[in-house]
């Protein structure tokens, strides 16, 4: 009987290694389920070994974890002992820095990139994955709920987002999945504005994009709506419905077996016939995982398969320089060959508080 | 006359390369003063070029960078453009991945390990540097008094800690510099213990370990308290007072020209006095600057020498499994051959909320 687990098991195979070192965070938390700031994780045909330190060799021993999952003590020189006599070691080239790998070589191993093993593998979202995504989903969408009543005139962005990033760590989440952006008024069309201290004023377009993780599994979310209507948004509600319209559009339309570049003219050639392409500037979405920019990536120039298991953003927006920022972002999962939002709580009609 | 500032001169010549390419946020803001998410630093004999893409190029501009910063346009194409006719390219090993590292050698390059250049320079702090993580300190200590208040019985670890965070983010911070440690009764015994959901309860001491970020620089404290006094505490109160006598002595006696070794003898020796130093189951302390850990590292191993400029931690602690866990923890720094705490406001006598 194999004593790996299938997916492990394939990812061996795939890496076409003698056996695999593993040592960053996010994989060695995706191959075991565990999770500790130091440690490492070695891959052989034969077994999966999770090397912690004493800090977490109690809680790795308690800890369910897959049964051909074996937990030892020790650091660096106990998983370079477990690798010994295997010649090609797989490592993931675009995370192993060079102080390492040279390390490796001293040590008279070969090495070869697992990365694209571990990508393929992580690109298709189990059960529990899902799950995972779908907790950290609502808790994001939960904590803008509490966060909207607690706006008011004169807070400056960072304290939106401080209160926003507050209301999801209370709520359960780990942290940030990444640094919440609030942008207000005309800074909402810099799509990655730099969250800072521009204060509220009645009438502005509030831009936010945020998200959380809950066992390391990270959800992404946009919103943008106004802060009091004083009546001169005509231009912004038009945007803002069409940018909606794409949005949805690329919900109801993306099925298994479409590319990345045919998700994206979903949502690009709706905004191409509102004569709106072009202040669409970057991709329609990417993946999103353990990592909150992951694979697939959904832009012009990509072939990547959409496929059942797959979560992604779709995040079309709209920049007018200086002028109008609307960006409307839900995480979605691939089911039964179509898209389903992971978004169900947050009402995406333009509010107006 | 010199085109580079000398502390970019002094940097080129000791990484011995033809030229410097830096992709990695901390050390582009530190050798440009400049942050953005992506970006290159090229420095060559002759100048220092900052790339950033379109989303930065306005801001890079704007900023107020030093005179022989240069700023361009562009990506990864760009700044090979400007390595290319040098042959030799320093690299921090411990930071560049392989996968960047086989594409320069593809393109020709051979590559050598800059970061001890980096790291001799870093070690040092400017009066800005200085400044920044002064800033940092003082937000993260009245953090820390905000929330005394706001914690109340049954409160979890982790809505205690989300608190704190929002308190540092209201103030000013960019954010945490570390995710806080908060640990309710036994759990302080747990040096890295995850905060969690354990529930506050009257009478449990309460250890928090936390820090956040100004401009990028970070600070780092600790504090341990008592939530209510059931009169059951004789012996934690005893250790309290061991550990912050132990944390007191750094401050006081601690001398430029001292190595790591002998500052972390100073509280090991008096804990030792004390029949304690078999609880004091880490280093003394760790460097403090754009990263939470640098150099110089205060350890029992450590032959670092103390000198003017830099900034460390002073952090004894005491932990007796699953009964008692005290910290006391200062973010300190040199001038004029002694140590200096950088922590003004925050009570280290023992606090009975």
């Amino acid at each position: 009987m194999d004593m790996l687990a299938p997916n492990l098991r394939k990812i061996y195979e795939n890496s076409h290694a003698d056996a695999l070192l593993i040592e960053q965070d996010f994989l060695r938390r995706y191959l075991t389920g565990f999770y500790s700031t130091d440690g490492y994780v070695v891959l052989t045909a034969e077994k999966c070994v999770l090397v912690v330190d004493s800090r977490y060799i109690e809680a790795a021993q308690k800890a369910k974890l897959a049964d051909c999952v074996e937990v030892v003590e020790g650091s660096y020189s106990a998983a370079l002992e477990l690798v010994k006599g295997h010649k090609n070691l797989g490592v993931p080239y675009p995370f192993i820095n060079l102080a390492r790998a040279e390390e490796l070589k001293k040590e008279g191993f070969s090495l070869s990139d697992c990365m694209d093993a571990l990508k393929n593998a992580m690109l298709i979202k189990t059960e529990r994955e899902l799950k995972q995504i779908a907790r950290a989903c609502e808790i994001a969408e939960d904590a803008f709920l509490r966060l909207l009543p607690q706006i008011k005139e004169r807070m400056c962005e960072r304290e939106v987002a401080a209160l926003l990033e507050y209301e999801m760590r209370a709520l359960g989440a780990e942290g940030v999945s990444f640094d919440t952006i609030a942008a207000f008024g005309a800074n909402g069309s810099v799509p990655h504005h730099e969250t800072g201290e521009t204060r509220l004023r009645f009438g502005d377009a509030v831009l936010i994009d945020f998200g959380c993780k809950t066992e390391g599994y990270c959800s992404d979310c946009t919103r943008t709506f106004l802060f009091g209507d004083d009546k001169k948004h005509e231009k912004f509600k038009e945007i803002y419905a069409h940018v909606l319209a794409a949005h949805e559009r690329v919900i109801e339309r993306v099925a298994a077996g479409m590319t990345g570049q045919e998700a994206d003219a979903i949502a690009r050639g709706y905004l191409k016939e509102q004569g709106l392409d072009k202040y669409f500037t970057h991709s329609l979405g990417h993946g999103i995982g353990l990592q909150i920019h992951e694979y697939p990536v959904l832009s012009p120039r990509r072939e990547d398969v959409l496929q059942d298991g797959m979560v992604f953003s779709d995040e079309p927006g709209v920049y007018i320089a200086g002028e109008i920022g609307v960006r409307i972002e839900d995480s979605l999962y691939m089911k039964d060959g179509k898209a389903h939002s992971f978004m169900k709580k947050t009402q995406k009609n333009l509010i107006i508080l």
